[in-house]
């Protein structure tokens, strides 16, 4: 009970980085389309990949595209640690990016291409929620929560049929997609021994 | 079909500025410790009528306290429109500012003080979502999800009796607390014409 917040006045901003390493290789990726889920979600479980590989999080990946040309809009990977902010899941990363690209916090706005977001594991109850918000039209999903569940992440309290939540506002699921490689990437990241957070270490 | 996101690279960070109004206010309120849950709350719906007063955001409002000393850690309030990010909502902003003055992902770790969050609105699903990855042990809540639903806010998928899935989790949840109070700012502001979004407006 003494560690204190620091008295003064409040910092006036906060700065999101993104590793490097990701900003380096999304040059390369918008260059080309990606034309079928599984496409798409192998990008989201290469970032999922490639975020344990670079030790810049946890092994989550997601990405947002436009749904009928294809094109990648933004990337998002699990940045909680290395930003040290619980709300930096991979699906929330997604969005900041892509509402800030395009200058919107709704990618459903009039005008706008439909969009369409790829999660390397099902989302958790906080992503689950923040989709609606988004504006995307679709998801995708490949590591089920029993995944997730099964190297010791909590995904939080979900509707049992949570897909039709979406559904029911008007975001088509499609679950399943490369669900063997996302599930590898978390039994990878559990062998390797990385930190699995669910926010009850404390009393 | 028209608008097209930036070619080209990504940028390698993204910023959240709070109001200066708020960064201001924030001086004097740390100056004292809020004692009971109704003294903590009207720091809340403060904020929230504020919010609303400078123009800087939804209706909504919330702050973080030391549970124990009463102190106040961070306030929040909804930055959706100027922010141009649906998930900033006045908990995610609480929650990020928080964890940014304290240097850590998890408000509930070993070491420091337990911590308790005060709502100006029950959280929508995404920040009920969000609150048992913050790490705080109790959640304060001002107007009810059915007050934010009377003005047109879609609150989400949320279980029916949601508070008893954070009490699950450790967290105990005090509703109702100034909820008079709370919901008078969200009349406000719809009779205002405020812009009440729930990311249906695309096709």
């Amino acid at each position: 009970m003494t560690e204190r917040p620091p008295a003064g006045p409040l910092a006036p901003s906060w700065r999101l980085d993104l590793p490097p390493w990701l900003v380096a290789s999304f040059d390369g990726a918008v260059a080309r389309t990606y034309a079928t889920a599984e496409e798409r979600m192998a990008v989201a479980v290469d970032l999922a990949r490639r975020n344990v590989a670079m030790g810049t999080g946890g092994p989550f990946g997601a990405a947002i595209f436009e749904s009928e040309s294809g094109r990648l809009v933004a990337p998002g990977v699990n940045l909680v640690e290395p930003g040290g902010c619980s709300v930096l899941h991979a699906e929330i990363v997604a969005i900041i990016v892509a509402q800030s690209r395009l200058g919107t916090w709704d990618l459903g706005a009039p005008g706008l291409p439909a969009h369409e977001m790829a999660a390397s594991t099902e989302p958790c109850s906080m992503c689950l929620g923040a989709v609606p918000w988004s504006g995307v039209r679709g998801l995708l999903t490949a590591a089920r929560d029993e995944d997730a569940r099964a190297i010791g992440f909590d995904e939080g309290a979900k509707p049992e049929a949570w897909w039709r939540e979406l559904e029911a506002r008007g975001i088509r699921v499609t679950r399943d997609v490369l669900r063997t490689e996302g599930r590898a990437v978390l039994e990878e990241y559990a062998a390797g021994g990385g930190t699995i957070y669910n926010s009850r270490e404390g009393e």
